[in-house]
């Protein structure tokens, strides 16, 4: 473990740091994703990723001096440098610098769920964790969804991110690697999610929390199933969904 | 339908509405409710919900013709007044001013959700939603709950608000007028969601995001239930957790 500390705002390292930060998916040009607080650094640690980079106030630093050993490199700030990175309102006063596996691609044949343009931080978060709760293992982005190692989705997610296979930018083409059907939700689905004769595993696929799945991928999806709403013209949040499909899936396994 | 103008910040009328609309639960002092934006005011009008009151921006009360005249009451303001009120980043420059039911009670033997001290607002109304969509009919709020008509949780509610019975601010022993089984999910439950025998109707309780279901209210549950989770530590997110009961008490009925 080496220690050092950066006391300027001008740290060449910082200023790059920082325009980082400054942007969700930031991380994408750098490889290299910010994990905020001790909850998420820890739920890294467990789940076996190595944290080459912890960035703490001394007094964070001191606190938890049983994670900070387990960095390669320690940067000590002063708090009003630690704020000025933090993506949090209640700046942690402790991060980690992970790095993130290159050049991900589908893996096939794995209980999945595709996320075509989901806008919400929250949603994509919970979306996540429901994944990772119920045994959905592989998480497939397609362009235009929030990045999901973003600080917000990354607060939502709690921790899942770290036992999921996570890939992002994908196109629709790139899904034919997944050699798994596709089952998406749609009010307009003449059977029900109860009723369907659901395969396994499958990837369930969510779409844009106003438009839906593009037309493009429904026209891909080898089932659509309507979740019942006795109460009528009232719909679902998409996190609320994606959770109740994934349980009916796990339900049958059962 | 009286039109008039309110041009002058200090008009005491518009003092009180700031004040009030200041704090999410400021309605509770006066009774009504702001309710921001076209879809939220029409959900209501659907419901048959009167428009008493309602204010709106000289150009959005020309485009919004036909909702404005279905208000008793319309007050015009300019954009920046307007904007003064609005909760949201975005102002609607159209809201109108509903009146709640008052000294509501919870109906017996009513399919119903209780939340116990639930505090975000996203998280409640992704509730409501799916508690109207998936036909549990009333939403029961203890103490300590996020206030259920504030501005945020009526937005992620997108409607679900006036097609159900809400009553807030109650004590556990109100929980007796309910007559019905009450139901939590529990991590520590011996018995698996989908293998329960769940009583129907039954009252859902869903506890805090952190500290869960309060002891106090865990005793008086007659069933606790887990809900199954291969991924291991990961758990859900309680508006995940609640759209999955919710579905499997539907699915029981179908």
């Amino acid at each position: 473990m080496n220690t050092r500390w950066i006391t300027s705002r001008d740290n060449p390292h910082l200023v790059r740091l920082r325009k980082q930060l400054r942007s969700p998916g930031g991380y994408r040009s750098t490889g290299q994703v910010w994990l905020e607080g001790d909850h998420l650094c820890r739920a890294a640690v467990q789940r076996g990723w190595a944290l080459p980079q912890l960035f703490a106030t001394e007094a964070m630093a001191h606190t938890h001096a049983d994670l900070v050993s387990l960095a390669a490199d320690v940067v000590l700030l002063p708090p009003a440098l630690f704020d000025g990175l933090s993506a949090l309102e209640s700046p942690a006063g402790l991060a980690a610098l992970i790095d993130l596996p290159a050049g991900a691609a589908p893996e096939p044949a794995t209980p999945s769920v595709v996320l075509d343009g989901l806008q919400d931080a929250g949603n994509v978060g919970s979306i996540l964790r429901s994944a990772a709760a119920l045994g959905v293992r592989q998480v497939l982005a397609l362009k235009g969804t929030a990045a999901l190692w973003s600080p917000k989705v990354l607060r939502a997610g709690m921790g899942a991110h770290f036992g999921l296979r996570l890939v992002e930018g994908l196109t629709v083409d790139d899904l034919d690697g997944l050699a798994l059907p596709l089952v998406a939700t749609s009010s307009h689905a003449s059977g029900t999610l109860p009723a369907a004769d659901l395969p396994s595993p499958c990837a369930w696929v969510l779409g844009h929390e106003g438009q839906g799945v593009s037309a493009d991928l429904m026209a891909r999806c080898s089932l659509t199933v309507r979740i019942p709403q006795p109460g009528g013209e009232e719909s679902l949040n998409v996190a609320a969904a994606a959770a109740i499909c994934f349980y009916e899936s796990l339900r049958r396994l059962q």
